[in-house]
């Protein structure tokens, strides 16, 4: 952490946090005041990370890149993409075209081809996959990329939500023989980010988008959406197939097997820095942060409790426990700062730390430590052994964390079955009724739910998915999801 | 590694490397081959990581990581610049003005306000710094990013040496009360950088660079410099003193014990993915690469020898080797291909694994398998607590890469001690003289030598660095640097 924010938050411990239920102002303090990032670079949209956010960041991204080098290869592309190369397909560009910065000048110079910067890196990566993919043997391919990528956003902005510099896009690119190989990396990929917001302790709900609102150029799109504390919706990845259309416009095409040039399919998919935005609503409350301990760059803080007369005995032993608990692999802190306790318990707690130790004269005389969760359960546990109850003691933090999430998330769902409920549908929340993915009732949805119909065939593991028939219609529907989204 | 290369490369196993003496020619090859970079992307001086090239590279990051995090926070600012921030400080403008790329357009607007890519950060943080340090209780600051930036170079573009996106700029930026103290703090930079490059085995001459070519801004320049094998030599790696020019510019002060408020002073320090073109150049051979352990993505491969009789065997004894090595914390690899193990020695050789592990029928009879370093070292070792025995065979090969190229470097250097060797001093190496740092001698070593007076105030461990006189007007001078550099 850098000491430079110290002060600033020692002062500010004697404020309270806006209550989380008064959700924007609450998600703009937690970020400055927890150290997650700084809104004031001179640039909309654009935002600097505190070296304690960046280390969250840090956590949350290597368990997806562990996810992913079970059987992808990470790999680096170029930021600049000429603009021949990014015009060519046009579905594609339309998507993008408003939304695309270009560089025109190097140095003083007017470039002879205007370059843009990535929005998203399929005309940067598939035309090196056209040089590279020549036979059947080559496929399939699964490479990822953790980048940045920029749109220049004219809606307001808002950190890691809504942003014109995307520090980190973790983006999957792969190419199959078949349109059924790449449908079930489709499906692959969905476990992987299902698996991954598990590991984050986030329930998300997972959809088909309609078709009007797939990634341009995409057969289909799978969006991975979580429900804010608002009740809003926030899209926190997604998972395309493309088809054959970018593999027709790149040219990327195989030899199969039986010797004939044949078109290449492919998918791709992607979860931006909103992962971390996702993980910082959903757990945080009116004290602060609340980190499931995978994610937390401090996991356990040793506070020691000073009395005059043991102050070095105490200190010492604060020490020796933490060295301990490094060494059986946790991240942990002594903070040893001149401060009173309280003050201490405010500032770790703020920042989300999932526990906190305290060690005192008496402790030590009792062969014990006293523990307390982020959650408020205190426990005292035996000195001896300590790191296997450390380690119990996480697992249930992480439990508890999961389940709270969960109840809060299930609460904000509301099951429509009548047409009649659709206008208290997504208050508060999102709505789940069948649709039979007609345009037509689509509309009609939403005119009468005032919200956004966000995708169909819905699943995951936070609502009951039968297949029913269409609320508006009577044909044949899936589950589908209402609400409004950020 | 990507599947669809190693098609290619069966094909290529038939062509040889070219020599390493016809450096520039091997030096393509061997990142085409060995699956470092793909050159073939469609702008100049941009690069494309194959998965191969990125491992390395990954490795090599986390050695710099993990000494910047010993006493540096790692954080992340934006890749753009107003132009009115990047236009403060003018002597540093100066320096960049015909490198930057501009943004003039986001999507078909044109901004008010043009961006720049950073070509280097001191512009995007340090208006942030001024936010941040309010009193000397927040110095001193030591930060860190690991980023893409940009210049728009002119000259002839080569990959990893000379490029437009410098795909990871590890730059730390720090903050001190005074001017000696960011002077002391230069001094741990260095010490730094020196335990980074022992780490990759690369021998490194440490100079200051004359005042006429320090960092634009700073009050002086340390640069590390590489031998590269032609002779060149490559910067590899600066530490600026800024003195208080920047916190001038950005409004930098703080609060001193005394309430007053004070200028801070500055240091930066950087390394670009040169350390990775310095690591392939100096260590690799006619064969391909050769990696130190420390920074190889496969440290071990096991090639299984197999006869007809008894192929499951050995195959699984391959694969009971390889997990008991993985769970020993080494990378390790079982080649299983359908191919004779020469194609494989081949394969791995041109990679620069380290250690190869061959394992038969006649080896599981004895206990033993064989060693092959990528030195060329065979040696049969006990089968039982082997992960010991490999540790020791790993640490041997990384000392035996040491010697080797120290032994290399050290022959390039020239001691020049009278003025009549300067025509030769700088022939296929570089030469060390002492100078008594005027830009009139300078002109003359030049000239006489047809070389470039790198630096003077030499230290480092390859050289003997006693004070003497300049070799041209005889007044005190230090050793210093002559040689023709990338």
């Amino acid at each position: 952490m850098s000491a430079n924010r110290e002060n600033d938050n020692n002062t500010q411990s004697i404020e309270l946090l806006p209550k989380k239920s008064d959700f924007s102002e609450w998600y703009n303090e937690i970020l400055w005041r927890a150290e997650i990032m700084d809104v004031r670079y001179p640039i909309k949209g654009m935002y600097v990370w505190h070296p304690y956010g960046f280390g969250v960041r840090k956590r949350v991204y290597s368990i997806l890149r562990s996810l992913l080098d079970v059987d992808h290869d990470e790999t680096l592309f170029p930021l600049l993409i000429p603009e021949h190369e990014f015009m060519k397909e046009a579905e594609h560009i339309k998507g993008f075209e408003n939304e695309v910065y270009w560089i025109t000048h190097g140095g003083t110079t007017p470039l002879d081809v205007r370059l843009a910067l990535r929005p998203t890196s399929e005309t940067s990566i598939y035309p090196m996959y056209a040089l590279w993919i020549r036979s059947h043997a080559d496929l399939p391919l699964k490479l990822y990329q953790v980048v940045n990528t920029f749109r220049y956003e004219t809606k307001h902005t808002r950190p890691l939500i809504r942003v014109r510099e995307i520090t980190s896009f973790k983006e999957a690119h792969t190419v199959h023989g078949t349109w059924d190989d790449a449908a079930e990396q489709v499906e692959a990929a969905v476990r992987l980010y299902q698996e991954f917001y598990d590991a984050l302790c986030v329930p998300v709900l997972i959809s088909k988008r309609p078709d009007w609102d797939k990634f341009p150029g995409a057969d289909y799109t799978i969006a991975f959406d979580c429900v804010m504390p608002d009740g809003r919706t926030l899209q926190v990845g997604t998972v395309h197939h493309l088809g054959d259309s970018f593999s027709r416009t790149f040219d990327l095409t195989y030899e199969d097997i039986n010797g004939e040039q044949v078109l290449c399919h492919q998918t791709c998919y992607g979860i931006s820095e909103r992962c971390i935005a996702a993980l910082i609503s959903t757990h945080g409350d009116d004290t602060g942060l609340c980190l499931p301990p995978q994610t937390a760059p401090v996991q356990i803080v040793i506070v020691p409790i000073i009395m005059k007369k043991r102050e070095a005995e105490v200190q010492e032993a604060a020490q020796v426990l933490c060295d301990e608990l490094q060494a059986a692999g946790f991240r942990v802190k002594v903070d040893a700062r001149d401060l009173r306790p309280g003050a201490k318990y405010y500032h770790w707690e703020l920042r989300g730390v999932p526990l906190r130790i305290e060690i005192g004269p008496r402790d030590i005389d009792n062969g014990v430590v006293m523990t307390v969760t982020r959650g408020g359960t205190k426990e005292a546990i035996q000195r001896e052994n300590i790191a296997v109850h450390i380690q119990e003691k996480l697992a249930s933090v992480t439990t508890e964390i999961q389940s709270v999430a969960r109840e809060r998330v299930q609460g904000q769902i509301h099951m429509v079955s009548t047409r009649g409920e659709l206008l208290d549908a997504a208050k508060g929340g999102v709505g789940v009724l069948h649709w039979c993915g007609s345009k037509e009732c689509c509309e009609k949805i939403e005119a009468e739910s005032e919200a956004v119909l966000l995708g169909g065939e819905l699943r995951g593991k936070l609502v009951n998915v039968d297949q029913s028939n269409c609320i508006i219609c009577g044909e044949p529907g899936t589950a589908s999801l209402l609400g409004r989204s950020y």
